[in-house]
């Protein structure tokens, strides 16, 4: 059977070439379309072998799913991944699962249609295995799904380890966190172990509450209230020190606390997580926060899959964890 | 010469059928696609055309070219268009400009080779001519292209108008607008008609002070931090009302005159624009602030562009602008 290197000799022009005109990418000149298309034609390369070569060849586009391209940390990463695959000759097919599982089955199944190239995910409803059937190139982020499938994230571990040692060494004598839904196995759940490994460590008496996820809140904020109220709010004052699983959390306990008259952080000292967009407009208070660079976990998640996309040794497939960093601020 | 009509009747199947097998989208049995094949290759229909029909067809992807994906309101921009495209078997390409004309003028390249059904243009560097070259179908943001490229945006008019009284009302006596660069001929230059106009009829002497656009700055709060103490600290006090091109631009400024004693709203009122996720979830202050309904701008624009693209009746083609509403805080 003759093939597109075959069409490429005929018409005495490059493989990149036949490929274009196929593609219908690029610049070609008229004469040069002309040759290739009589190549074509005159060894009778078939409809069926262009629809297989179109399918294979590549489509420069990188599926993203998150839960919501709007909360200000995923509006980060989002840009930060773009800006390093416009440079890398890559388009972003932007996709919100809004942490709805049939939402992120739908948009598997679209950006397979599409001929994505890969997918970069960042959502965290689907069971593992959902993903091992997509036989496409993933990098996920801050989750483990298997060993085929790369992953990038801050070091969570270190990042709750970090956050909580700074509770102990301002003088904490209790300790509350706050951490996301524990039940899937997300990489910042060491966070929440790490919490506990130093409390121990220091025979802290300590306490872990639960956030659900939700999203019929008419803010990222108003989500955060509600849970502090219905279920921090009575025992809060047991505490003189709590680690918040994100900044925009840590700030809606802030402004629980100054509107009870409870001193931040004479009283209660509170760190968060992510030094965001959101965090660093903030201005009071300047939250005391652990800062994951945002900047590099885009530019890991993209170059990571570019790399498995382009077939290039195996080097950068590897998972990395970029490190996180004590922002200090005002709360402690 | 012969096109996919006529191999879909010499196959026995819709014309629907023949263009899945040809884009190999959608489930076709394998003996359907052996029917379709062996009807191409009976009626001589050629590579050539395939390569046309694979043009034709709809990518189902639409191109949305943003300054800034980061900003919360574009974060929130981008999410709502999201949402109506993933509702209407869309998906979005998407392109972060940073206000760089270059960028822009590869990103409409990249898009078109692409083939993306039509473009949401939020970018604002190019010079309109640049965007009358471009065959597809576009919508833009806030901006009158041409005839031909239908706008979405809010009511700049009557925001910058209700703005401007509700300072007057509040009993201002003398005003400053703070604006964005009025070069290009913008939608929400019409704001700063608008405050000049009020001010006119009340007899209010007032001054406007254009910001640049420039992207070196840490956040964009020190954006407009940096602006408001090189261009408006030394004579802010010759006013009493501040009426902001944008709600983080007059945070810049209430944090601004705390640090200097000034009392807001005592001394000096501030009304803001937008009411974008980052002020919705800011407490201390809330802001006074003219909400454009960002939900409602994101599906226009997305609603418009598919009309177009799937060449429904006239009827959505035609530009909307959406109401917005002045939200009462604690600047004024």
């Amino acid at each position: 059977m003759v093939n597109i290197k075959d069409v490429a000799k005929k018409a005495g022009v490059s493989v990149t070439t036949v490929s274009r005109v196929i593609n219908n990418r690029g610049y070609i000149g008229k004469e040069t379309r002309k040759k290739v298309e009589k190549a074509m034609a005159d060894i009778n390369y078939s409809p069926n072998q262009i629809a297989r070569a179109l399918q294979k060849s590549q489509s420069y586009l990188l599926g993203v799913i998150v839960p919501d391209s709007e909360h200000p940390f995923f509006a980060e990463l989002i840009k930060n991944i773009e800006l390093y695959a416009y440079k890398n000759n890559y388009k972003l097919l932007l996709c919100n699962s809004l942490d709805e599982a049939e939402k992120e089955t739908n948009y598997i199944g679209m950006l397979r249609e599409n001929r994505v190239d890969g997918i970069i995910m960042c959502s965290q409803t689907l069971d593992v295995e959902e993903y091992k059937k997509v036989d496409l190139p993933i990098v996920s982020f801050d989750r483990i799904m298997s060993n085929d499938i790369p992953y990038v994230g801050s070091d969570n571990f270190n990042g709750g380890r970090v956050a909580t040692k700074h509770l102990v060494d301002s003088g904490c004598q209790k300790l509350l966190h706050l951490s996301g839904p524990l039940d899937l196995d997300m990489l910042p759940n060491r966070r929440s172990d790490a919490f506990k490994l130093v409390c121990m460590e220091h025979d802290i008496p300590y306490k872990i509450i639960e956030e659900e996820y939700s999203r019929d809140t008419f803010s990222f904020f108003e989500h955060h209230e509600k849970f502090i109220e219905e279920k921090v709010s009575k025992e809060l004052l047991t505490y003189d020190g709590v680690f918040c699983s994100n900044d925009i959390l840590a700030y809606a306990l802030y402004i629980h606390a100054q509107k009870r008259g409870i001193n931040v952080p004479e009283q209660l000292k509170i760190v968060g997580y992510d030094f965001n967009s959101f965090t660093r407009m903030l201005q009071k208070p300047k939250l005391t926060t652990v800062k994951q660079p945002v900047d590099r976990i885009g530019r890991e998640l993209c170059s990571t899959l570019i790399n498995m996309i382009e077939d290039k040794d195996g080097e950068k497939r590897n998972n990395t964890i970029v490190d996180i960093e004590l922002i200090r601020g005002e709360t402690t």
